[in-house]
């Protein structure tokens, strides 16, 4: 039986390396996904089976070329984790246009065009897991972030939308609020432990995202905080 | 003394027209802004002092060449109701993601702008209103909103990051989320009593909007929340 | 035709008599309840038609003994103003658990049973105001306020389920979510300006909670949050 | 080195039951509390090292006295499992004052003091777990549960609070809001397919209870929603 496929959107050497890691140890094939390749090759030599694509996902024909090509490669998506997300920290007086389009089109747009595509295989197969990397800010509009919260709440609610519709058909859509900001993880070290505590490993945001996608149909989570135990909140 | 400047982005014989006999009323001069003229004409006959613009609010220069021509014909705003609002009815499947970026445009980048161009005057004056016009989709991503959700989620929380900024500056911003379908008002008739009572009033709408512009800086409202008695919530 | 009846939970020299002017000046003869006497007669005296009742909101009892006095000496009530609220603060360490219990009674549990007892005449007139002054505290439960916020939440969850139970009966029921601390009022002053920037003037809490009363049914408003406008939120 | 110690409030052929067999499994020492021992003789027989105890979670003394033989019966308190919570469905105008404080004292007050109790030896240690057993009543009143929802409304407040208090200190808390009726779980069966697919697996909620048991204290979960795949929400 061919492994089960996993598609990292947004991979960088934080959380989207974790998502990877993680998957991939639980026996799927990933694809990688990432704006430049830098990265992208280093981790692939990592992982066994693991396929990178570089894909911008501002662009809405790039993320249909791209999904198409990795069902192509790999077979049906069984798990989508959309980790693509960056946000500019400006207020409404120094906003620029542009960058809040761009910040909607990351975390939003590109999300809901990657929900679309990978939800297609997963309404026949009456199972899937789309999983949703977002952040407070989705929760609230703070006075310097009134580009990367907007997108954040878009992104939300897009979600919730999307799990509304597909879980009766048997597909686990989910979001997570990651509540402070994210470490280089065990593997990297050199920071003194009191700052230590102040950051979330992406391992083990890892390991809460592959939970969700363990749960069975009868007690879904949606919505799922983490952050550090001495982060304010 | 020239009378205050009440800008309405968004008019049509519902709830933009309401605002703008409501202010008038109240002793502004209303600027009355649609997509098509049609309707202002009819309005603007109606309201001495009222000008319109058409002004596609999907298109950020006929908003900053619109905002300036107000600025020119009637002097800085005093208060501005961003009615513009519109929102495809679809799912994740069905979605069009043409669609799902208009009403982003309409309900979010539209807003965010007009908020940045009208500010400027408001903060050098310590003193403006910014009366968001929303929807209970803000807050709860229902199946068959993903679009209309996603757009009015972007655009509470931007008005959030609006207010957080501007309300120390002495501009009062607020969010008003409509719950129910507004009717056409009092001056139309014809439904049946019980119909009525299922529909928000254009009319009591606007009341509580220029209620909010009265308020004292020491108690003021971020958001409201007006539904029909009967409505289920 | 006799006056509309206002009765105000909860009354001392900052919130409590703020209503009971306003109400009073808007034609209303006010009950004015509290646990001691010693504010209430000095008010009574300044508002014709005014009545004054001791009443203790820990002590069910005395709720049901007052109401039913009110409703003998006065009439039916047209709008109950629920203003009782206290809340210690502490931490789940040093929580006394007594004091868990009575900040329940006072926020909630009294609420609950003032809102029973008018509502059987605002049913039967299918009209009527039922407005309780809640707390930011209401939203949030923070490490030192474990039973203010605690007591609140109850309060603001009992209100919701109050105001989807009357509404389509005709009675208007809201929840003031007051979110900061209240100043002496304009009656005072005293301070310099820029600390009375930071309170809320208890008349300007009372101009919107008596807005409320005046909304047409066809746009209700439930929730209401007011603060100065340079508190942090 | 002796086995930790698990201690479930309230424990029924359900949920209770399926917290006690999880932790077991797992390796912990489990302390059984329910307010009559018909059931609890059963399930302590089936569980090596388990203890049972009768606690009838209104009363205070009772609360205390359980958690002291506890503590000197089995030792320190690792796992806290609150799941004592009932709840009276009822209208403002059908509300017994009675019930609404024993749903109250069940849901909150006990759920407070079994907190405080068993927070005194964790703090000294630097770590455990507090997983209180929430329900979608928390955040939202509806006409007909006026008194369920206002206890669970105060019990995830309390918990909140208490969250934001331990967390610095090593202690994990967290809420879980179960949205839809728990099912009689695998081992009764019965149901047509159809029906089960409506309910919620006690085990499946217990699954993601000792989930976040084990999460790192980097990426904590305070809040984790549990609901059918078909659930509507």
């Amino acid at each position: 039986m061919p492994k089960p496929v996993c598609v990292v959107v947004g991979v960088g050497p934080g959380n989207g390396a974790a998502f990877a890691r993680k998957f991939h140890q639980e026996g799927y094939q990933v694809a990688l996904l990432a704006r430049r390749d830098t990265y992208l090759i280093k981790l692939q030599a990592e992982l066994a089976d693991a396929k990178s694509y570089i894909c911008d996902v501002t662009q809405p024909d790039q993320i249909i070329g791209t999904v198409g090509r990795i069902q192509r490669d790999m077979g049906a998506v069984k798990t989508l984790i959309y980790n693509a997300g960056s946000g500019h920290s400006c207020t409404i007086e120094s906003l620029d246009i542009q960058d809040y389009e761009t910040d909607w089109k990351i975390n939003a747009r590109g999300c809901a065009l990657f929900c679309q595509l990978v939800a297609a295989d997963m309404v026949k197969q009456q199972s899937g897991n789309i999983i949703v990397i977002g952040a407070t800010a989705s929760l609230r509009g703070g006075a310097n972030f009134v580009s990367f919260a907007s997108a954040k709440a878009a992104q939300r609610s897009l979600t919730q939308s999307v799990a509304r519709y597909l879980w009766p058909k048997g597909i686990h859509v989910a979001y997570i609020i990651i509540g402070g900001p994210i470490g280089k993880g065990q593997t990297l070290g050199g920071a003194s432990g009191r700052d230590q505590k102040a950051f979330l490993n992406a391992e083990d945001i890892a390991d809460s995202a592959y939970f969700l996608t363990t749960q069975d149909h009868s007690a879904w989570t949606f919505e799922l905080d983490l952050r550090p135990s001495i982060e304010k909140w």
